[in-house]
């Protein structure tokens, strides 16, 4: 089995010079101040940059003193692209849209965790991301662990949204290896930390609605239902739910399997994806907790297959990590040929 | 629309001498704590015993402080049975299984909130109450809105589940109307506080393996499951999670609809069922949420319906009151002929 | 002891008409929905108006559906006066020290739940609610348990804060007895939940920014320090903290008693002092948690004195019932000749 | 300013070889399970034996697959010291007593996580910790900070509690300055999260009970007052609180400076105290949150004072590790001429 120390004592990392140059645009928000804390750490980069817009520039990050004790300056694109190698952007989808194809012209690596670029499809994103025009060359979608070819020849990134990671990290072995029923319906019932939703106070944020609380929202209108389906390449049901909890995403995905299909044809599919994978954890007919990932960059997946071909897979991870920061990171590691895990455990 | 204000006018009780007597047997759990304090404040009735198991029976209930100033006393049935015309049962399932039987032979009303006579096929109850021998005479399933004819003559009532109270309000209508598409699959996602899970600690249920976490438990073998599929007439996949909140169940619901059901078929079919009902609020397409409901009887009931005629329902209630000792007090009211709100307001 | 029996079968309120008509100004904040469901509720008033900023009236609150289904409407000063006997007031600061004396003029009794007219040294008042000019004739300080007399010939109340409430319950009676050492110092820590913080929307009462913490704030600073001093007497050192909790308030208190004062000694004078009173509960060295009065009026009291003369006293309150919108009723219900505890329990 | 980058910069522990060997007695407790985690990733060690007593040996850890991949054995003295150049003993207070001075006999180092071996009064030790015989020679308190010489030459090290570690922190450098009145009291009002009561179920750590709910508890009681006014050196008030949250402490200190003291004279105080140190973070006036410092090794210290010599410092640290197993491992850094912050940023 793939260990910790097995994958620190392979990487290249420990002996290399913080050599690479990183810039982090939109690092006040929940995503952003996590990047600016694993690249803080990681031992092979500089934070060179940290942007935000003017009226938060000079706000305090008490979480993150004696960690990132630089500057967070305006937002200057052109500055960005000179003084970085690798750019992430932390930013509301419309700034993303924007700035990420003149820094991807300019030469400099993008990793975008905002949504403007998830969609290859130009009607489905012109419905759901109106403000994103073409998709740049050398664009990948960073499910690190599916698309790990793609992401290492990558000049852009496009990182997955925290409720496809989750769900599509369990479902889309399956549906490869033929397993699910063709036709049958496919329900995804997510739940999700408040911090998810961003660092702006509002209504369904304030915590004397939450607290006590569970709702669902975005009911056939939620747009990862979208970047699932892509995914999946199928329809999927996709209801999000607001828990009163911070941090952590659990996806349950209720699917029909073929016939004969058991949990132990179901362990072998995840194990022949995933065998290898230091943040995948196969946690099979016990089910996986969000408390067992929060905090860390895991996904944990667990299953279980009845007689009559029903199954019920749950995928937990960490919504500002695995979910956007931490695969955001993973992504650079791989993008830059270093070992996957570096900064990240 | 049915108020508040109406249904306490119209209500005799408020003139009634407080001539029921009435017993609890179970009163220092948490639905057995509950039942003490809606039946302290309730008009029409007195509460002439209140019993637990020996080992508790001197602890206090601060929280009861003012409100129930009675002795808890040791279970003795002979008692029971003479000094009470209702007993409400809040015990274990084998000790409500053998007490049950008993108090009904000796012409004592019972109101059991455990799960031992909820089935009514033997084979099922078999496997998941094999304490409960024969049903008693007279046994009503008290899921009081749609089975209140079978109440108002009733000797003994099972109390629904929670979850099944939840589900079932919402399922129900719409299996007898037809609206539902006969053979697609129902997947029932419930989401509980851990009251649900009772008064006894565990590892479960200790604060800091639920504080921040969220977890599918029981799936393919929780009891609740049988009692669904009993009230809706089919199979049903039913999976519950254990949320980080005291009280209050949200079960989504995704039913597949016959062709041309729009969210006004459903509307109308639920105003036709529920019109009248004043602890069912219909929320239609802006759907429900747990706080809303927490610490009242409502059942508050939303749905959405897309083109494809796939349909979400989300029906929500507090677990320890409509899905448990307020439900078994509106339960006494029906079975004693005052407005079923009396004391519940 | 004094039951809830007892106060019930005390009452003359079962048997009256709802005659008097109530209003509330500040309906959709969340004392102004405490208020309207307690006051729906309460066999004795009716309630003429609701009222609510232009932007809000709008607004649905699903909370209330079934119990206040009457109109949220503009507040609209002149109507009030004509169409209420008594007039809750659950307003800002400003807009209370605006309306409360035309009210009062106009011969409506007025019940502020804002912090308008709580402080009368004049000074004072200019420094923490500069908007309050003169305090119309017949005000009461409506701490209801320690002011009764005052209370019931008022002509206005002052709703007392939420921590002044929790605190000085507490500490009041052990100073009136003379049980405080002079000079020594008195610390108020309190701990209280989020919804006491309002309605609207802020970083402070952002779910993510207060799950999982715990927060000082106010120090040296807060109103309700100021209001605290006035009760007490003498300088008070009054340091609230934020909880990751909805409602409810645990304020712990430390002094120094004169030689000789024991537990006992405690327990006699709140004896005295509290003895027939239904909210007060009087719990001793077991010292009260604040779930115990969740959603109730109750304010439960403890107390520990050690052989060195340091006593810590224990009060907690729900927040938005003995601390707000319950002890607003039970000041009308005083004002009114009423059971205090009608619709109450 | 200090910052990570030149801690790291500076640590010969970057190159080393993982030579030293570490044990874990008590692994799959919350602080055990910190330590596994903390210790797999630290580049000097190599954990060779984690320990648990038998019938919790073969519990699984979920939230240390991929992290720690070793057994978990039963608990063998005798392998320990063979087998372990350091051992960390998370154990009950009885068997740490028991097991420590065998290990320190056997010239392995010890670091103690139990209360056993913190208080160096005999009469005091034998009243809280009566199964604590003699302190072993070598012995040191482990409040990294403010004991480093005793702790760089140490055999053992008694690492300190949760609460006095917060509040020694803030308090002890005010002390040894002059700066607080003597004679007056120093009252410690400490909100804890739940993990501080460990892993094992019971009433007061149920999840119903503590969700939505403040407790005081120990009042006059607690084994950390008596550890804290050994830190002290004077008598102190400490009252701990139970808050719904996980991990954290926040430990509300207020005392009586003497006259001139400014918020100004404690900032050099503390500035000259702690100027150089990681993992000590001042932050004056704005008061720290526990939310800054979850799951770090920070302590974050703020102060108020006022004109009249009342003085309010607010000290918060994450329990579970600056409170107990990441100081425990800063304290290993220190016996073994690490720099101290390997293996925690």
């Amino acid at each position: 089995m793939h260990t910790v120390e097995q994958s620190r004592a392979g990487s290249p990392a420990g002996a290399a010079a913080k050599t690479t140059r990183v810039a982090v645009a939109g690092a006040t928000g929940y995503t952003g101040q996590e990047l600016l804390r694993l690249l803080s750490r990681h031992p092979a980069v500089t934070i060179t940059a940290a942007t935000s817009s003017g009226a938060i520039a000079a706000r305090k990050l008490p979480a993150l003193g004696h960690i990132f004790t630089g500057a967070i300056t305006p937002l200057d694109p052109s500055t960005l692209a000179q003084d970085a190698d690798v750019v992430f952007l932390a930013l509301p989808d419309k700034a993303a849209a924007e700035l990420a194809p003149m820094l991807v012209d300019a030469g400099v690596r993008v990793i975008d965790l905002s949504g403007a670029f998830r969609l290859r499809d130009q009607a489905l994103r012109a419905r759901w991301y109106p403000e994103t025009h073409a998709l740049p060359q050398g664009l990948a979608y960073g499910l690190t662990e599916l698309e790990r070819a793609s992401v290492e020849g990558a000049r852009m990134v496009a990182n997955p949204g925290c409720y496809p990671t989750a769900t599509l990290l369990a479902l889309r072995p399956l549906i490869a290896a033929g397993l699910i029923s063709p036709g049958a319906d496919i329900v995804v019932d997510a739940k999700s930390g408040v911090s998810g939703a961003g660092k702006t106070p509002s209504e369904r944020t304030h915590f004397s609605e939450v607290h006590g609380s569970v709702a669902a929202y975005g009911v056939f209108g939620h747009r990862h239902g979208a970047e699932i389906e892509q995914g999946a390449g199928c329809q999927v049901n996709f209801v999000p739910h607001l828990m009163p909890l911070d941090r952590g995403i659990l996806s349950t995905i209720y699917v029909r399997v073929v016939p004969g299909t058991t949990e132990e044809s179901l362990a072998a599919v995840y194990g022949r994806t995933f065998g290898g994978e230091p943040f995948i954890r196969l946690v099979g007919s016990t089910l996986p907790e969000i408390k067992h990932v929060a905090h860390t960059n895991f996904c944990d997946i667990g299953w279980r297959v009845d007689p009559s071909g029903r199954a019920v897979l749950v995928s937990v991870i960490d919504n500002l990590l695995k979910g956007a920061s931490g695969q955001a990171v993973q992504n650079m590691n791989v993008m830059l040929g270093l070992d996957q895990t570096t900064g990240l455990l």
